[in-house]
């Protein structure tokens, strides 16, 4: 796995972000992509948790190229590493990975939130295959 | 100080939103009331912590009812609370602690997360005047 440290996140922070801060708009379709810059998704928004005021999910969007209609894939914030040679979030999911992603159609979003699926979302991004 | 705290947060998610998470697309844009309906201004974007994942602020936008130009007021996240009768999030700001209350331009949001300026907007809106 190849990856240029030197050109990830938390630094020169441009329009609509500080060098602690990011605004909401600016994440928002923001595109996910492989080291190699293939797009993987991009994300639509971010779901908040309305007590603490905690980012709970960035959910990326994605429609198609393996021929599905367009799925929603809840990332975990951590997950999201800025990488300004890509102009992208880089996430180095496979096809295969994505596959079996934790994801949803946009009606079961209210599945979101709930015990079970909290669980296996941070199984799947966890400790497990990407190491965070 | 009157509050229906029956019809405040927390109550029947619509689209967007869950029982615990909201989405940010659906926090942008909107606006923020007195109870008596009077609008303060409107939510243009949150500013998200980078490493944590934690919303700092809500930023509410506001232009002109003062005379003055658009301004942009950070927000603690944990003053937003949802009135659904309102359709907007109940604050109470009078316009004299609208004046008084930590602004800034346009411009000037490079300065936001900056430690003297969380310092004010917490003071400003901490045990102070709202009660938080």
């Amino acid at each position: 796995l190849e990856v240029d440290m030197s050109m990830t996140s938390m630094q020169q922070p441009s329009e609509g972000e500080t060098a602690h801060l990011i605004g909401s708009d600016k994440v928002e379709g923001t595109a996910v992509r492989r080291t190699s810059g293939d797009k993987v998704g991009s994300i639509s928004r971010l779901m908040i948790e309305k007590r603490s005021g905690r980012v709970a999910y960035a959910v990326m969007s994605f429609g198609g190229f393996l021929g599905m209609g367009e799925n929603y894939y809840p990332l975990p914030w951590g997950v999201l590493r800025y990488n300004s040679r890509l102009d992208a979030y880089e996430l180095n999911l496979t096809d295969d990975q994505l596959r079996g992603a934790p994801s949803m159609s946009d009606r079961e979003i209210d599945l979101l939130g709930e015990q079970g699926r909290d669980r296996e979302i941070a199984a799947y991004y966890g400790p497990g295959p990407f190491g965070l």
